[in-house]
């Protein structure tokens, strides 16, 4: 995508030909600024700390991660102990452990001098997927976008996402919002609802910052306000990403996104759900009893970081001085709530039968 | 209630005998002063400003208003305009009108010397019946808490909270948050999951204030938490105050609540309104269609304030330059989703029969 007329992707090799590069989403929206990571234990904590973060992305710098470690040490024990180290920074995105195993399945069976090149040649080819099935995901949603233009023509289709999963999340496009970036471009006239997503506001943010730059028409909301809208025919369609999705369909995503889901049904505003496949965990069934949810620094909900008039970013406690606070970063969305979900295979029904249908070689009998 | 063993009620009549004494809400959590109003203007910009709020609240302060207004002039005209001028400052809250209803009833049958005296009488009656009807309602609500606890012996009650339903709303006690008051004082284990509320964070400032300067075990979650921790057995009730409740049972109240009731619905967990007689509209019936729901600035919504680490009260734009916010009040909640109406009389059905029941003088054939 393009900021101020250049083309980005969020991850990129440097110049140098091995450290990475990633834009730093903690000084977005009010600096737009690169990172350079140069080391696993870089990547370790650009992920934690949520310089970067979105399933795809957390999977791809995982992966550089990974190959920047066998620089070091190219040996099994360097490769295993890499992957533990990766593998708990974030409990919830599934996309981290596939990206992980994908890396150890392309270099273990080479000789570890012959591991380092492997290693990037793979990672490179997990972010030229990513952007790939990105696009896909795109063009199925944009089919989904079309038709609800279709039966209220002249008319603005209105749309709501949680969190982000725009391309600020993945490599480039986005999960959620690539079908939103091809409807606007292909003339639609679209707008969208951002949910601010606390405690971290990656809505009020990435996502709008997104959008802005794009030029896509949007209007940030509290989330609590999702339910007024749709309960007021303000809402056509909500779409937005996922951390994690069972067999069956049940979906982890942002905390807060079950809530959307809930005031969908009760109002007949469909909901979909848009996700690469590597997002998707065959070995899990019930989301809700089944998917760890992370919990999160107390200081996330207490405090609030943004810039001050004077231009300077500040950060201020925003709660009663002395009260505790809970931070689950993800809730589960059982699949009954779910209209579809969003494939770069197309359009599958949030159900085991549904996701087999379109991913007969992962689904269990 | 008390802060720092000093009893307070949120108004009060000035050593003066005129001019009235807030606590200037705008202010907590980070200091706790008092604003003199000292005209019926003082008074309606403390309301549109918020530096007073919660429905009961809200009718205590235009009744003093009312009362100002008429030192200055008591004349029929006078009455009229001070009406229309106080009853526009906030759209949504019924105690409004109520209590400019009942100012007015109180002066105009008599000369408009006699004015100023019966006005004053009549707004302090209407806040010691705010507290005796908030007392009540704690009574009510109460009994709910007990027996959930008893059903569960030797474990925590876990309730969860919107917004700020508490003393600070009122003039005393609070509505959904006298029974917790009660409950804790009576010795049950009780622990308030208190929704930060946004965009205004009335709950992790004004609620949390409340509940820690009383001793009363709580913890802050992000508005979009509730339906995750409701999914998981981590609630055992939700009580919430309400600005206007239907003929029905609909209930208007900060925006969000929607959500939640929705997310006990669907997970079997009581959801209780609390609320004085004075809340409800029985000129209203559908409120989702017809309760007016206030727009308030976007500002709100994009700009967070809060104090710095060096100790001064800063506001920071919080969300991407450029991008616009949308900021409802309020939303309804359909009566279907409502456990219960917990008023100063009892706990009522929502519906109108549940209503007629306890106010058959009010309730319309």
């Amino acid at each position: 995508m393009k900021i101020d007329g250049t083309h980005y992707r969020t991850i990129w090799v440097n110049e140098d030909g091995w450290s990475v590069e990633v834009i730093d989403q903690l000084k977005l929206p009010h600096a737009f600024e690169t990172m350079r990571l140069a080391s696993a234990d870089d990547a370790a904590r650009a992920i934690k700390d949520m310089v970067v973060r979105g399933a795809p992305l957390i999977g791809a710098t995982a992966a550089y991660g990974f190959c920047m470690a066998l620089r070091v040490d190219a040996s099994d024990a360097s490769v295993k102990a890499t992957y533990d180290m990766l593998a708990a920074t974030r409990p919830t995105a599934i996309n981290l452990k596939w990206a992980l195993d994908a890396m150890v399945e392309a270099v273990m069976p080479l000789a570890p001098d012959a591991r380092v090149a492997a290693a990037y040649a793979r990672a490179a080819k997990i972010c030229d997927d990513d952007v790939e099935i990105c696009r896909q995901i795109g063009v199925h949603g944009l089919a989904l976008i079309r038709g609800i233009a279709e039966a209220k023509p002249g008319k603005v289709v209105n749309l709501l996402t949680h969190c982000n999963a725009g391309w600020l999340a993945c490599v480039d496009w986005g999960t959620a919002l690539a079908p939103i970036y091809m409807a606007h471009d292909a003339g639609i006239r679209v707008h969208v609802w951002v949910d601010e997503t606390r405690p971290r506001n990656q809505g009020a943010s990435l996502t709008a910052f997104e959008l802005g730059r794009h030029g896509v028409p949007h209007t940030i909301i509290p989330d609590n306000a999702g339910g007024h809208l749709m309960q007021h025919g303000q809402v056509d369609m909500c779409i937005v990403g996922t951390d994690r999705t069972t067999a069956r369909g049940d979906v982890a995503n942002k905390i807060g996104t079950y809530l959307k889901a809930l005031a969908a049904h009760a109002n007949d505003v469909p909901f979909y759900v848009a996700l690469p496949y590597t997002t998707i965990d065959w070995t899990l069934s019930d989301g809700v009893a089944e998917i760890p949810i992370e919990q999160r620094a107390a200081e996330e909900v207490t405090h609030m970081t943004g810039r001050s008039d004077k231009g300077d970013i500040v950060t201020v406690q925003i709660s009663a001085p002395g009260s505790g606070a809970a931070n689950y970063g993800f809730d589960v969305t059982p699949a009954r709530y779910v209209t579809g979900l969003v494939t770069e295979r197309g359009v599958a029904a949030a159900s085991r039968e549904g996701l087999a249908a379109l991913y007969p070689e992962f689904a269990r009998g």
